[in-house]
């Protein structure tokens, strides 16, 4: 029978409704094709997108010039610039609010070949990943206008990617959203009455129980969340409390890079590598909530297209109980 | 250049981002096929569904036994008994709330015959929808525990429909998603500080400034939203205020039939029958929200994925400013 969940981080409610799995699906996707067009993202093509803001390699006189490239987004989200106000929004008595805002939009190439799965980068190339994310956002972060970043991979068509490169992308803006905001409240609220962060509650309950850990490492838990909003959702979370990821040690990264592909090659092994999304979750900027913000990582594949419902509500149904998402994913086959 | 603004309803951010709309893609959708399989919603497969909750049909002696059939939902996300607790739900120091929830979810076939779109219904066929929506509404409402009802229609695969006979759904809730509380409390926030009701304001400032409106009838009007998360993103308003969609009239549902059916048509027309969602927000049952809810159709055509960055942040972005959205759609040919 049907099981509504409240994530207590942001309020949000789940429905798990496994009997809905079973409802025939009268389409056929067809495979999604590759374009044959030339990949700005390979080596040799770097004019075909602006600028590198930054290049990182290993420390070997065999390296490649760059083996992760940090560049612009050629289309850009946001930029820099302040946007343009739109023509009635300050005339109209401000219920129409068109922000002045600020942002920067960056790509991170993760490997000079054309490969598409994080679990083909070899674990020094995989771990340069982590220290792009590390350095932009710690760069970023010292424009006092932008108040967060996040940085997110879209894998696959299905999850939203538009090439198939391996490659993630950095967002910062200079106002938070609703959303995250809501999240902070909630993390704060939850550290006043109960004393703990609730990220460590979490992880702590979840080691105890035992029913939705995934993979685990010295520094790292990977676990199916309570109220999963999609199939197979995973979280990595440090188990140190730590509110910026961009504090992480490279000793830290290193076990990051290899929780996150051994996490992916579940999923790929297990699903038959389906798009995914990979979300990187760190502490707003101005380091407000060092007490009660724990960063994390949150990875979902993208098996079925969110809905009518979901979009009226915010409240996603998932047909795949997280408890047997963890078990399953737990026995698959994975890299280490 | 990009534009960040805010929709004061929700709260929600949305980065109007049009030079974004340039960016190439590399991937290439096959076209997605339709399985050949015998379709539960055809007259002459009742027996396919579960039996009738109710039926519609003209008051003609050459009608069909049905126009219009209401079913429970065979793979409900939701369903009347109380769900099941997860076993550590309230054993976790309550920090895992899997709620008490009941529900229901039904199916709204919307004709005996196989088609596809609401531009193929007749009219009086398309009325007989709206009446069993508000039907449904009502009868549903009279259940205390249920808090509020939504209907949707998924319409094509991308938009998260399973089956292409054309149908919409309506489920109900015994809580109200925190999304929706937000809502509603924004709008009790606008009509404490401005006098009316922000919904009122838009349709006054819409028509007024003529930027973003769509369609028109005597009671009716479509326009794109100021913040719309969605390219060509729509929504029709009752010129009048009321909360509950429920109380409206035969003949303000033959008006609203004709009105979804024009906006559906021109989207169909300008855009290429692109798969669609179309969400019926009515106030809650327990009529609360009368003076600050006004009750509205949201549609909108599912043309890119909804990737990491709207995932993670709940910020949406969108390629197509919405005055440029309007200005197409009015433009292009449809029916009335």
């Amino acid at each position: 029978m049907p099981d509504l969940r409240q994530d207590p981080i942001s309020g949000r409610l789940v429905i798990i409704a496994e009997e809905r799995a079973k409802r025939p699906f009268e389409f056929q996707h067809a495979p999604i094709r590759q374009r044959q067009t030339r990949c700005p993202f390979c080596e040799g093509n770097e004019q075909d997108t602006p600028a590198a803001i930054a290049n990182y390699r290993e420390d070997l006189p065999t390296a490649k010039p760059w083996q992760v490239r940090v560049v612009p987004n050629k289309y850009p989200a946001i930029n820099g610039a302040a946007p343009n106000l739109s023509g009635d929004a300050v005339a109209a008595d401000n219920v129409y609010q068109s922000a002045l805002a600020t942002g920067t939009h960056e790509v991170i190439i993760e490997s000079p070949q054309h490969i598409t799965s994080v679990t083909e980068l070899t674990e020094p190339q995989a771990q340069l990943v982590y220290q792009a994310y590390r350095d932009r956002l710690l760069q970023i972060a010292e424009d006092e206008e932008l108040a967060f970043g996040v940085v997110f991979k879209n894998s696959g068509a299905r999850a939203g990617a538009s090439l198939e490169h391996l490659h993630s992308q950095l967002m910062a803006l200079s106002v938070l959203p609703p959303e995250l905001q809501v999240q902070l409240r909630n993390c704060e609220r939850f550290l006043h009455s109960r004393g703990e962060c609730v990220y460590c509650w979490m992880i702590e309950h979840e080691l105890e129980q035992r029913q939705r850990v995934v993979a685990e490492s010295a520094s790292f838990v990977a676990i199916c969340p309570f109220a999963s909003r999609f199939d197979y959702e995973t979280w990595i979370l440090p188990r140190q409390h730590s509110a910026q990821f961009e504090d992480s040690t490279d000793q830290q990264l290193r076990e990051l890079s290899q929780i996150v592909r051994e996490t992916v090659s579940r999923m790929e092994h297990a699903l038959g590598h389906p798009a995914y999304n990979l979300l990187l979750h760190s502490g707003p900027f101005d380091r407000s909530a060092q007490a009660h913000y724990h960063w994390h990582i949150e990875t979902f594949p993208r098996l079925t297209q969110i809905a009518g419902f979901e979009l009226a509500t915010n409240c996603y149904i998932n047909c795949t109980p997280p408890e047997k998402a963890a078990a399953f994913l737990r026995q698959v086959r994975s890299i280490r």
